[in-house]
Order: C-alpha cells, then structure tokens, then sequence
C-alpha cells in the first residue's frame, strides 16, 4: 500500500502549527507531505519546501498554482492539509473541494459562522471527505473516556467542567502566532473563544455525546489595545439537561496548555488533563477511584488501537495528533473512523463561537445555540 | 497565663464540627472546652460531655441555663462557639453577646441575610469580638498567598478562579451532616451555594483583598426530591474590574473537599489546592514557577507563624481551624489578628448567598452585590 | 472518665518534638500535660512550664524530682513522656520504671543497642505499658497498608524499597535540633541511620509484617567536620526471602520529610508517601490502579478509626502522632493496641543501628541481623 | 538537503523497538527507512517491509544481502539501524562496518562486555559514526539537567539516585518482548541489569558528568524458572567521591516504566521522572524549589532545541528517541553532537552489566569498575 501524498496550505516559516501537521501525518507512514502552498512569499514557500525537505518544485504560492500543478503530476496529491489563520479557512477549502480532494482543515472550521454554512454546503455538495484537527479528541484516553461515558459507566451525565487556561497573552501579543490571533480579520469575530474555546466545547460534546442547547457568556478583553476576547467563561445546558461550565482564557499567567474536563453523572466521575495525558481518573459513587493508564489493562479497542508504545511511554500532542490522520487516511481508504470530527463540528464550533459572542456582546443571559 | 475557657453551643453526637471546633481550640493550648450546651435533648447533652470529657454538671441542654449556670461559676466560661445548623446562629449568637460573652461562630453567619444584618448591629452594639470560622483562611499558605497578592507580586490582579467540588452529596442526602443541609428550614435559603460556596466567596476575596461587586448565578438542584441548589455556578466582577468564576458543587462523584483557587494578575499568578495544601504555586509573567512550602524558606511572617511542625511534616485542615481560633484567643488577650474573619466578612457572605439565590432564580442576568 | 495526666522529660524551650507530644497526647482529649521535667536548667524549665501553661509548681528540673513531686499529689502524672535527645532515653525510663509509671517514648528506644537490651530487661520486670512513637506507623492509610499485605492482598511480599530523604543537613548542622544529632555522645553511635533510618526500618516491618534478618550497609558521612553518617543505603533480606532497599539521607538538598515506601508481592503493589499522606495507592498484577483515600471507602475498621474527619480533608503528622497516644491511652485503660510500637521493636531499631553501623564501618558485606 | 537513508536490521513483526526507531528516525524528517533485514524468514520479513510500507524489493532476509543489495543501488542506504535482540549487535555492527556505513543501536551495544571492546576496536578503526540509542538521554530536560550539573548549579555532586521500576516481568515471562530477555542465549548474562539497568546507569552518568569507578550489586532472580536477574539494587561510587544508588526491577507490580533521577549536590538537588518527563524540579540550598518546564523559560541551548512544540504539549518516548536520531543526523552531515551516547559509553554499559553480575555472583563486595 503506498502512502497517501498530503498538500499543504499554510505552514510557512515560523508557522506552528504546520510542523506539527507534517509530523502527525506522516508519523505513521500512512502519509507523506510531498508539496505545498506554504506562503504567498515566493522566497518564504521555497524556504519552506527546503526546511520540510520536499521537492523544490512543489513548494508553490499559492492554492490555485499547487492544485493545478500536482493535478498535472502522475504522483500529484491526494489530498489538503489546511494550516492557516483561519480567515484562509473557507477559500482554501473552497478550491481543494473544487479540484476534487478531501480536505484536513485545521480548526475552527472558517472565520464565520456563515462561512461554516457555506462549507458544510459545499463539503456535502462534493461527497468529499473533510476533517477538523481538534487535536484532544485524539488522546487515546479522551476515547476512552468518551467510550465509557456513552457506555453509560458514570450513569446519566449531570455535569460537565471543561476548562483550557494559558498564559502566554497575558503580556504583549507579539510574535507570528499571537498577532494574527488578536486580529479579527484574521482570525475571525471570536479571540479566545475561537482559538481554544472550540477545542473545549468540542471535547466536552466528544465525550460526553450530548450537545450544547443553550449558554450563557461572559467574554472578557483583558490585553491592553485588544479588541477579541482572551478570557472566557460560558455556562452550559446539554441536551439531557446537563448544567456546564466552560472556561477559556490565554491571559492565566504560569498556565501553559492546561486543557482539563471533568465529567460527572449520577453513579461516577471522570477527570482527565491534557498536561498528564496519560491517565484517566474514573471515580465511582461507592467513593472508589481507579486510575485508568493509556496502552495499560482494560482499554476499550478505540483507545488501545491509539497508543504506539507499552504503557510508561509517554505519548503527548503529537501522537494525539497523529490518531487523527489514522483516522482519516483510514476514511480516504474507505474504512470508517466515525469519531474524527468532521464538518458538522465544525459548524457546531463556528455557531458555539458566533452564540458566545453575540451573547456576551448583547448581555442577553441565556441563549439558544440554535443549530 | 491561663487557658481560655470555651463553652460550645450545639456540637452533640453525631456532629462532625462541634468535635472539630473542640480540637482547633485546644490544639495550642490558649483555649479549653469546658463546657457546652450541645443538644436540647438531656441524655444527648450528657453523652455528649461525656465524650468530650468535661465535667457533667457543665453539659447543658439549652444555651440559657448554660450561660446562667456558668456566669455562677468562678472559672465560668470567656466565650462561646457556636456549632449548630445555620438557623441556630442568630439567636445562640444574640443569646451570648447579650450576656457578655465574646462569640466564635461556625459559618454561614445567619440563616438569612436579614438576619445577618441584625447580628451585625449586636455585635457592634456589644463591642464584643466575633470570629467566623471561614477555615480555608487559617491555611499558612493562604495567608502566604494573601500576602503576596496584597503586597502586588502578582501586579494588578486581573482573573480569579476558585472551585470548591464535593460529591458527597452526589446520592441520597442521608445521615445527619446531610439531612439538615438539604432543609431550607436548618440551612437557610441557601443550600450548597451556602454550605461551601461562601468558603470559596470568602477565599478569593480574603486571598485577593478585593471585593466582589456583582455576579451571575446558575444554581441547580439536581439531587432527586431537593428543594436547595446542590450545584453552583456564579460569575464575578470584583471592585477593580477583575473577573471572578465560583464554582461549587455538592454532586460532582468523587470529588472530595476539592477547594482550590487560582489567581491571575498582569505580572503573575498563583495556585492552591486545599487537599494539597502544603505547598503554593507561584508563576510569573517571565515563564518561572516557583513551588513555596509551607513552614519553609522565603515565607512572610503571618504564613511563618502558622505552622507548627518543619516543612515536610503536612499539617491540615485542624491545623488550619487551629490558626482562626489562635487569631481568636490573641484578640480576647487584647492582641490584633485582623486577618480573622469578623461580622463584616459574616454579613458579605449572607449577601452573597441572598444574591446569589435570587438571581438565579429570577434569571435576571447579572445582578449588583449591594452592601 | 478523667483524662490520663501525662508528665514530660525534656522538651524546653526550642524542642521540636516536645510540644509534637503535648499536641500528639491531648488531641483526643484522652490526656492532658499536667506536669515536666523540660530542663535542668531552672530558668528554663520554668519557661518551657509556661509556654505548655501548666501549673508552675509542676515543671521540675529534674526528672527525680518530677517522680518524687508527682507522687506526692493526689492528681499525679499517670505517666511519663521521654522526648530528650537520645543518651537521656535510658536512664529516663529507668526512673520512671522504678516509680512505677508507664513510659511513652521518642525514638530510637535508647542510644545503644546495649541500653536496649537493658531497658527491654526493665519494661519487662516492670509489667508496666512501654510505648515507642514511631510516628508514621500511626497514619491511618499505613494502618491499612499493613493492614491489606497482612490479608494477602499483595501475595507473597517479594520487594520492599522504603525511602527517607531529607536535606536539612546538607549544609552546617547548626541550631538546637541539628547540634545534638551529629554529636555521638548525645546521638549514639548512629546518626541519620539512628534519627530516621530506623523510622524507615520500622515502617518496612511494619507494613509488611515481615522481619529483617540480613543487610548490607553504606554509611556515608558526607558534611564536613561531622564523625555520625548522614547519608545512608542499606540492603535488606526479609524473612521470607524478599529483598528490600533502604534509603535514608539528610544531606538530599531539597528533600524535607520524604518517607515513603513501596510494597511488591506475586499479586499487587502499594506506594505510600509521607508528604502526602491521604492517599494510598494499590496496583494489581492484571494492571489495576486504585487509589484509596484517608477516611474514605473501603478502609478496613484500623484505618478507619483512626481519622477525625471526612475524605479530603487533610489529617498530618500530628493526627498520625496522636493516633499513637489514643493506643497507648487504650492500653492504659486496659484494652488492647497491638500495633503500638514496644520494647521490642525498639531493641529491634538498636540492633539495627547497630548491625549496620558496624557492618558498614568493616566493610564486611552482608551481615546477619541477629536478635 | 536531501533526507538521509535508513536500513533497518531486526524490527520485524511484533518488534516493538523497531517502529519506535522508524518513528524517531523519520519524526523531524531529516531521515527515511527505506530497507530493511527484517527477519530471517522471507515471509516475515516482507510482511515487515509492508507494514514499513517500503519498497517490497528492499525487504531483505539477512544483513549480508542488504548491504550488498542497497551498495548496488544509487539510492542506497546511508547507514543501518540495528534494533534485534543484543545478541545480534555485534555481527550486525561488524557487516555495517565493513560495508562503510554508520552505525546506530539499540541498547546494549552488545551481550557481552568482551563483545563490546571488539566493537569499540572495529568502530575505532572504520572512522566510522556509532550511536547507541539511550533513549533517556534524548529527553530535552535531561539535556538541561546535564546542562545545570556541569556549569555547577548543584555545586559539587554528593549523591546519585537512579531507579527504573517495572513490572511487567512480575508474572510469567510470556510473549515476544519477555521471551528474548529472559533468555542468556539472546540477552547475555545480564537480564534485567542489562535491559534497564544500563540505561539508569548511563543516565545518572550522562547528567552528573561522573564517572562509576566502584559498585557493590544485589541481583536477584525473582521470577520461577529464570536464571537472569529480574530485581537489581547496585550502590555506586563515583569518581569525584560521591555515592550513588541504582534499583532496576521488572518485577514491581504496577510499575510502568518508571525510570527517575535525583541528584544532590552541596548547593543543589534535581529531580526528574521519565513518566513525567516535562518537569525539572531544581531544588537549592536555601529552600527554594523552581519547576522548569520543557519547552519554557530559563533553558539552556540544547533542552531548547530539542522541543518541537510550546510549552504545555506533553512531548514524551517518541520525541526523545527522535532527539537522538536527530543528533546521529547531524554527525552524518558532519556537525558536531557529542552528547549523543556512542561506543564508549556502549562499553562503559557492557562493562557495568559484566562487573554487577559478577560481583552479585561472588558476593564480593566492592568491586571496581575497571575500563
């Protein structure tokens, strides 16, 4: 079996988030990246191609050149990897969906809530496969956790806790990564929100399995001469009448990437954090507490398929992130991989992000998350 | 110097804090419990003084006789603390100011914000000490985090978070420490949000030295048959425009006395943890984290004079209640503890409560803590 | 029933474990501190009466004089607590023996092994209660890990590895605490292997219910100008064949109190540690994880009675103290306590001291514990 | 730049080391496999090649018609990984050799120390790279404890502590990975204190810049039925004088993969837990504990440059073992990496198994560590 030829869109120098979606895809052989749209810069795209150390002539500037020309190729691309600032979000998808491939999009889905319709439009329009890289979804013991949950291990679910704090806005926005974040036309109407408010709205419905009905939002700007959010707090009601919380912020001096859940119904708990990803706490309401270990005993078949080494060998984000290329090198074979999110949670996040704002904006109290 | 001799309303069998009371008080040996009326039912009384090994002639049935009986008495008792359930604390607490009698009461203040407000003008009345036995805050580490908030460490202080999940009441609410707390008729209008929220509202402001001006409630009531909130969600703005979240839950499985609180101001943050609280996590905006242990290096003098053992021997939660009536015995020699939690602190909390209960009934959105 | 009256030898001003005893003995309100013999220097002894607010008449300066006193009150001292460096130990207990008072004692039991011999030869003839504070023994969560590995829960013991770091005399050893630890004719002929290796060694053959009957020694004297080692690692064989490590250092900068132990049998292991003292964990050979909590579920009826509060509510080095004092107050009244640290186990600590002091000094290899 | 090629020897179905070198070779993509001598047996072999998803031509039977056949190609390899059990190390290194090409290995370098000096004499006199892959050393906070040790942050170096519990081998010794180590034919004389043992022993080499020059060793064989040790405790003394300890075990029930360091100096400590591999606490003598954390502030060039991710991305095994692939990269391309682990310290390794195994045999005591 040949591995899967990956286009990149984005991940120029300085990008983060490009790297990491090299090293996830091809981390298990299953796909290679082997040309890309990396910068509009043509000296910056070819700066790329070299650092990634892909063929000269397949670091293109821009969309339109790199799916004509791997088009061209017998061994062209099968597919797009978008590592963008999000406002690129939709065209890039756009034009891949147009030129028949499947699409990898980093999150959130695009800048707007309207541009989210319009890609869900055309994603169902082209049958073509379409993932969103929330990242945490692909943590061997968050399936656990979602597998137990909708095993109904803690009973009926009655109340979630998501939290994601970081700090590294707490000061100046400067850099790369933070000016395009704090830039609403870049980054889109939300700040915080968007940038990691969806990752924590998308985990708590990942796996709980409940959807988000209505909030309430207190959107903060903390960073002096910010105009988008960067702290959040959003209370929650799921569809099974489950109350949340959900809390977001980068200006919590000393945290670093502190994404946490809780999960509680009415006969256990669980807790896991993004930090120590390798174990799973699991209390039941006889006051017993297990701690569950990623690549240990009684693993569902989701989590153990997902970790690459005996258990005490940490695997961290990039591994995680890598279990969401599996999943979807396995759609582009065929298979199924029912839990790699795909446009419907991206447009669930772009309406989470929309509803939050307007709420906050308005004062309005509780809101429907009408979707 | 001779001992100070306690005299204990309620505390009978069964009871969890009057023993708890009983141990903090004598745990530096400035205070003896000597006597107490600590149930209304005779034979319990006795049992009760019995257990605490005091004289039986000084195990009293009702608070009257009690302070008759012991006004007679050469070695009659300096003071009483009060332990009952929260409908109780009004008239035991008018009750001893009106004989003279400096009063150490267990929280929430009052039943009622109402009420809270006349014990107030008592106490001031009486010119009598009164101390609120808001634990958390006799913690070496809180008063070491105080001190470095209020001396700026962590600049202007911009974001609060404080938890405080407990699960014990995640099923039926059976056995004495829950049945009263579930009757709005021995708890007040408050349930959870009165149990231990007022511990977690009273912490961010006793560690922050800010005030909390308005909020927005969500209390749920989630045990089956309950009529009182068993889960809290509250957001806060604080005097210098820092946002607040307060969280408190009763029905969270496996959570156990999980207070904690983070600060974040605009050069650094702090963390605590009150099931781990012998250390305290400093970060600062330049990336570093520091771990303080309590009774070790680099501790100011309030935190330095709170322990009793080397760093590395953990001390508690008694320990803790031992420092407030420590504060409380250096105050009935004529010595200043102003950090002891009084009246005031006694009448914000039963503010918070009555705020917080009608809010999130009204759904009104976010309300003004008017006091 | 009247509190049994406790009288001290040592314990002046600057002790450390002497006001750990009076706080230890009367947090259960079994005994009250009525009477001592803190120094040999008046001034002194009078100061240390004060401080522990007795009655000044009953802080003698001698412990004869403290037995003669006691003796001729109506309201004497019921028994005596030896808490003086350990060259006092013998001679302490030897007068109180010949009054016919029980003895509660700090360890090691005396300053050699030859003493040991001589007290257990005293206890013995005296008939009288002999209690030996081994602190840790007293943790709830200790009582219960004996409690399981007695049961079988682990299998077959094969592994034990008790640790004790600590780091305070990584530097000079000045200050009361550290001035007599490094001194032999004060200390004995061991110095940290006496002062918290033998805590260690008691802990092991505590839990494990097994016994020592080999060891290896390496006793290190690491700070300058000292003649006692203080860096210790001993290599153990168990009498059932299972092998065990002991650490026990006091020039480990950055350690404070660190004791902790692990348990491995064919079936399951255990980890305990000091520092955090509320939680135990318990592996399984299938791969299982349990964390059992301090006054929480599933703890057998030892533990179980030995906490004052509610799970996560932190209990510490002096709750595990007093546990010591409430079974050494059961066998003053006549029941029973068999897990009280004796006579026996403290000339089992000596010979320990002994054996590994010598042992190491010869480079002698593996040594026979014989006792 | 073009990436560098890779031939595997071992790694065949059910390896588990041999995909953790294709992943680490391959993770910042400076390397590719592209054959392999997979297995003896043909079927095996491609069955290999297929998972690797190479070039089926390129799934070779043994070592001889690798080499030949990648010498024939323009595309060739450029160096092999060697990734079978230990006893193929040796014949494996020696071919890659004599057919010019660099070497990089698991761990041991050998079975046997005398194996070992033959493969330093063949190493020295190809001129050729060698790198021995301890996979621990590669672990960027390992990098920064070496960094701090060496420019004096701990002062002068007085004790070691190394440990490496597992448990996997408490029960039977059944499956693939067990089988070979348990068996001298395949591992040489050392079992466990060859499997993990060596790789704490390099550790605490590698980070204190110490060399071993004495031990004293207590290996035991636990398991029923084996005749290699399966629970190691060996004591140290370094070459500056101070002492160490190193405890490897595979029979510790609940034991993961749980090596860890701790290291005491006259100024300083440090600890590190490879299960928690992006913390360093570094203690010093004043009392102050700091939290470094992987990818933060305050690190020094080499832990800098081996983190791909911001701080608060758990990276962990992968990513170590990659930092060491990366180092072997760098001295093919002809720069300078000399804190990648080569023949030396493979020698040192083998000559630590030889000394501990025969001294534990001899009981004789204190041995020197001669080489």
């Amino acid at each position: 079996m040949r591995r899967l030829r990956m286009g990149m869109i984005g991940g120029g120098p300085g990008s983060f988030i490009g790297p990491v979606h090299r090293i996830a895809a091809e981390l298990d052989r299953e796909i290679e990246l082997v040309a890309g749209a990396f910068s509009s810069d043509p000296q910056r795209s070819r700066r790329a191609g070299m650092d990634y150390r892909i063929d000269p002539a397949r670091a293109y500037t821009d969309v339109a050149a790199m799916l004509d020309g791997e088009r061209a190729r017998e061994d062209g691309i099968d597919f797009v990897a978008i590592v963008t600032p999000n406002h690129h979000h939709l065209p890039a998808a756009r034009a891949a969906l147009a030129a028949g491939l499947p699409v990898m999009s980093d999150k959130p889905a695009t800048a707007t809530y309207e541009e989210a319709l319009e890609l869900a439009r055309l994603v169902r329009a082209s049958g073509l496969p379409y993932g969103l890289t929330h990242t945490y979804s692909g943590y061997p013991l968050v399936r656990e956790a979602r597998a137990r949950v909708v095993a109904g291990a803690l009973g009926k679910v009655r109340k979630v806790v998501v939290e994601y704090p970081q700090g590294w806005l707490a000061g100046a926005a400067s850099g790369k990564q933070a000016e395009w974040r704090v830039d609403p036309a870049r980054s889109g109407e939300g700040g915080c929100i968007g940038d990691i408010g969806t990752h924590a709205f998308q985990l708590a419905e990942f796996i709980t399995g409940l959807k988000v009905t209505e909030l309430f939002a207190d959107l903060g700007v903390v960073g002096a001469g910010r105009v988008l959010d960067d702290d959040c707090s959003v209370l929650l009601r799921f569809d099974n009448g489950a109350r949340g919380v959900l809390l977001a912020s980068q200006i919590e001096v000393g945290e670093l990437n502190g994404l946490r859940i809780r999960v509680y119904g009415d006969k256990g708990g669980l807790r896991w954090r993004q930090e120590r990803p390798n174990t799973l706490a699991i209390d039941t309401i006889d006051g017993r507490t297990e701690i569950v270990h990623a690549s240990g005993a009684g693993l569902g078949p989701d989590a153990r398929a997902r970790t690459r080494t005996p258990p005490g060998h940490p695997e961290g984000y990039l591994e995680a992130f890598a279990n969401l290329y599996r999943d979807f090198a396995a759609i582009l074979r065929g298979e199924a991989a029912p839990l790699l999110p795909g446009i419907d949670t991206g447009v669930r996040g772009m309406a989470f992000i929309a509803t939050a704002v307007a709420a906050s904006r308005n004062g309005s109290g509780w809101v429907k998350l009408d979707i």
